[in-house]
């Protein structure tokens, strides 16, 4: 599935990939407002991922994984599959070491996500929207091209490089009592599970999931992927399965998952943009959402959350 | 017109109003971006006033008035008129102070504002569009209440508050070449103006006026305040008619007005959404519209300009 890497890092593959996208990767602001502290009950960090190059964390883990390949590997390019935000920083990341991405795009894709990708430079391949086309289709292009097979999330390298957003919000506020993390296919949160394991043993990680996409929350009741979940969720960031890799890092952390609803994303989404004046894509507001639903969990404390994109189509918005 | 404070301050005044709003107001962050940089051919400097408190600069010159008052004045309330920002600036100066806000607030002005004014705490007053009403009506109740008027811009007080932006600024991003605000009464250029030459007399100061609500430059033109344009612009922050001392601040200090039209607005206020993630209303926009349409004036130069406002109707966006 992801060539190999389709493992979980340690801490010092995140200190490695750290040092590997700086000078590469934005160090983003953390934002706070106390009107939100107030109506959440809690203390609220967001760390301003949708500021970060291409507009999402995601470039930290495609940098990582562009800047872990030797030259021989570089030269033949990278190959992705992705609906949206992973393409763009894979596309972005390659340009950093002057080699060509390729990226895979399922039908229905938000249209401002798909402009991106092309514009930061990659060769589009389109196949049909399920997971079994995009894994094909991109099989396909790294037979075609020799390229390598860089996987949005059951990656290593995608992993590590995605935990330095943790690492980073760690260092601004040091004293965080919870992390909060949006819910798709898994790089995120099992990076940023890892980050606060090795750092801060009692910080305590959840993850907030659309419950038109919950293959985690099901997964974990499970104790096994569960993969016949079709999303219906107009989160387009979040609807990937889980990962095999990052199931294992939602079991051995002990990750809480939380579900909420599209609707309730939706009023997350446009308070965000209200008082914190910040243009965050659907995805992003599932963690206010969930702060706001499930404040049991979060009251009185200091919580970390990642605002993970601002992509979003300013023609069709969700209100 | 402002009970007598319709003069321009000196830098010292800028540095008390500084010393003074500490604490209350926020030191905004400054924003930037390659991709704009290279469309405006300039290195361009965003300093966020749209992430002030009350969402705009506007709270700068409030607070600073509330805080000249005497013990005796501030118990007898504030009151000004005002279309949106500055209604709920000083209503949050005022709270800052524990007194009364009173705003005067004409038919036409943006619902998203009016709610803020009002949930800042401030009592409302209705009246008709035009200047002279509102004047009028903020007269009545000051002579009802015995509350001090703090006029939106023809004020040394509010001025002087709103040349802290720029102070800071200028603090943050020390070798600029060129400030460029957007136009409106002319408060916050007239504080910009007057900080620029009193600390870089090198430093050209310029503002981006619509061609809809073009009063300052028909004034300037003119060499006397032009006061028979009814404003007709989308930047709802901008139709007020330039103030007499605002006037003889763009003389004095030789202030460059650009015109940009609305269609420019909208588009920079899309790309400013776009790429820079913030969500800032109109009038903001007007600066980043100026910078495209008149980049002979910016070509190759450090530019720091100002994003005044974030107070927008998402459900009535102008595209």
């Amino acid at each position: 599935m992801s060539d190999g890497w389709d493992y979980l890092p340690n801490i010092a593959a995140v200190r490695d990939a750290a040092a590997r996208i700086a000078g590469h990767a934005r160090v983003t602001p953390v934002l706070s407002d106390a009107a939100l502290d107030l109506a959440c009950d809690a203390c609220v960090f967001f760390k301003a991922e949708h500021l970060q190059r291409g507009g999402a964390f995601k470039f930290r883990g495609a940098c990582n994984a562009v800047w872990s390949l030797d030259d021989q590997q570089a030269a033949r390019g990278v190959v992705t599959h992705s609906s949206g935000n992973h393409g763009t920083a894979l596309a972005l990341a390659a340009a950093t070491r002057g080699v060509q991405a390729h990226v895979v795009v399922p039908d229905g894709a938000v249209k401002a996500k798909l402009a991106a990708i092309a514009g930061a430079g990659a060769v589009l391949h389109r196949c049909a929207a399920t997971q079994a086309s995009r894994e094909q289709a991109a099989a396909n292009v790294v037979a075609a091209t020799g390229g390598s097979l860089v996987h949005p999330y059951a990656d290593a390298r995608v992993i590590a490089g995605q935990g330095t957003a943790a690492l980073e919000l760690l260092q601004q506020v040091p004293d965080l009592e919870v992390l909060l993390t949006p819910m798709g296919g898994g790089g995120l949160i099992a990076g940023t599970a890892m980050v606060a394991a090795a750092l801060h043993p009692g910080l305590k990680v959840m993850a907030a999931e659309p419950e038109g996409a919950a293959d985690a929350i099901a997964s974990l009741a499970a104790g096994h992927r569960v993969t016949d979940i079709v999303p219906d969720t107009l989160c387009d960031g979040l609807r990937a399965t889980l990962g095999e890799v990052n199931l294992k890092a939602l079991q051995s952390h002990g990750v809480t998952v939380l579900p909420v609803s599209d609707e309730e994303t939706i009023a997350a989404m446009r308070r965000i943009w209200r008082v914190l004046k910040q243009t965050v894509e659907p995805s992003s507001a599932t963690v206010l959402a969930a702060l706001l639903r499930h404040h049991e969990h979060f009251a009185g404390k200091r919580v970390g959350v990642i605002l993970t994109g601002g992509n979003v189509d300013l023609e069709a918005l969700p209100w």
